[in-house]
């Protein structure tokens, strides 16, 4: 009879770097292992002050390594990569790259920790530059995700081709057999848009690997008619802030009549009138959508927000998780 | 005693190219000329078919040109400079080239508008490419102009300084005594972002004509901080767009929410849950927001989005009236 051999997933968690503390970080990571229900336990290793995180930790399987040093902007790249400046952040990097985790969770900055993992992870066999890939929700309960977020900027068409193969066999990995890939462009007639758009287009519709649908404007992203959306890291990265940016306005607005409601509705209720309200302003707490991965890496990466609360490093977490569980790298180790 | 010489406002107003029929053009024109409480009247020349348009006119002081075919994307571009493709567009662009009126506003297509403007109308003395500007609203009643929105494509740092000082010139016109200019980038630490942005920003830094603020990221744009952003307009596209499709978004959840909330309130009084609601859906009613100006033209010219009602296409005949109210056009020949 075969034993279940259980597959443990562990994940390096950098504690430090966010503006929250690590109290909330950690709590965040242990909610996200308590939900998870799949078949493998998941085992985290906690870089950062030791004597903070350990009291958390009481009667648990998970990790401590005491690393109190945050990665700071300002720190020099050379001495960061080179090992001579720790932080939390490298210490984790480098667990992952000496195989002791599958994965890692850090809040601090993007650029230390893309450069970290670049230079000591490594990227996939063939992959030339790793891209920032994060999940949206769209209209009628569909979902895209969009790369690259801003690893890369200015990047010739060779280079999208290769997010849209990386893109499309991570989402293949979670479940779509045929991912439609479609190029972010300014209007849909092909002759418009930057010369690598247009060179892009012509790749991936030669591509049988790819589902390629054509091109597609950022007000049509949320009809969620591709399931892989690719950009040059700058494009991608103004849509990405442009639509938190109009989202956070009509979050804002919302907000505001909110206050004003609670005095309309007194007579009536209040509940009445809050419970919707509440509902969309909450429909996109940015915390629930938080985490990005970065794809191309040898290993599982995951962005979280500096601005993560406990819920939303908890969903940053998640997606590490999901991302071990349905084997994401080898996926985009063979799609490429 | 010196009498008041009336400048009367002659607007050109192109009733072809869009979605909605030229009788909704019309009167949405008609709209913004009654609604209008400037000293100086407005008359209108319309373009089109004129059996259409002359009922709709009977007693008023506006006249008619019967063009009655509408300008097409795929009509050939040297064809219809030269005016052996003639259209309802190019005969109101003409219209403002030879001086008989001093704007036009047309809701057709943007590629076309802006080669037969640069062609018949020339640009500004020291202009070397127009751009498309469009104002926004901001949290706390703040207002801020955006451009490049779409009409160049990977500018080099010179010409997003014009870009600046046009954009900066335009808002003096507009009453702001002092504008504050920014960059539109990704991340706000200096050695970001493209080349051409960061080369910009030292431009801009160095010209006392501006008060130059610094990047500002797309996710703060709503912030208000700036009241004139500078981009490339694929990037200002980019942004313009997103901004777009997550208001888009955000009213799609509303008005979700507003479906099922009509049965929740139906015992207590339905038009409690959905004023509030609907002021919201409304607030970004992309109508109330219609009209993008081609900025850097020797005269007036407004272009409205091609979806365009009665109410969204008299919000941009209103921007038309306002330009030349504000004598927009040589303030910033002066500007630049």
């Amino acid at each position: 009879m075969l034993k279940h051999v259980s597959n443990v997933r562990r994940i390096a968690i950098d504690t430090l770097g966010a503006d929250q503390s690590a109290n909330a970080l950690v709590r965040g990571a242990l909610d996200a292992a308590t939900a998870d229900n799949g078949a493998d336990s998941a085992r985290f290793t906690f870089f950062g002050e030791a004597r903070t995180i350990a009291p958390l930790l009481a009667e648990s399987r998970h990790d401590v390594v005491h690393s109190p040093r945050s990665a700071r902007v300002d720190d020099p790249l050379r001495g960061s990569l080179r090992g001579e400046v720790q932080s939390s952040m490298r210490a984790a990097i480098a667990a992952l790259a000496a195989g002791r985790v599958d994965a890692v969770v850090s809040a601090g900055s993007t650029g230390t920790l893309l450069a970290l993992s670049r230079h000591l992870v490594g990227t996939l066999p063939g992959v030339r530059r790793p891209a920032i890939v994060k999940g949206f929700g769209a209209q009628a309960g569909r979902r895209f995700s969009m790369l690259d977020l801003g690893a890369n900027i200015g990047v010739a068409a060779a280079q999208l081709h290769q997010f849209a193969l990386m893109g499309s066999a991570a989402a293949q990995s979670e479940g779509l057999v045929s991912p439609a890939v479609a190029l972010l462009n300014i209007g849909s007639e092909v002759r418009k848009g930057p010369a690598p758009v247009r060179a892009a287009a012509t790749l991936l519709a030669g591509d049988d690997r790819l589902r390629y649908r054509g091109f597609v404007e950022p007000d049509k992203l949320f009809l969620g008619e591709a399931d892989v959306v690719v950009a040059d890291g700058f494009a991608g990265n103004i849509a990405l802030k442009a639509a938190e940016g109009a989202l956070g306005m009509a979050r804002y607005l919302l907000g505001r009549e909110l206050a004003s409601a609670q005095g309309d509705s007194a007579a009536l209720g209040n509940g009445v009138l809050r419970r919707p309200l509440e509902r969309i302003r909450d429909a996109y707490n940015p915390q629930l959508y938080n985490g990005a991965q970065l794809l191309g890496l040898a290993g599982v990466v995951v962005k979280s927000h500096g601005s993560a609360d406990r819920q939303g490093f908890g969903c940053a977490v998640a997606q590490a998780m999901s991302a071990l569980s349905t084997a994401m790298i080898a996926k985009v180790a063979a799609g490429v």
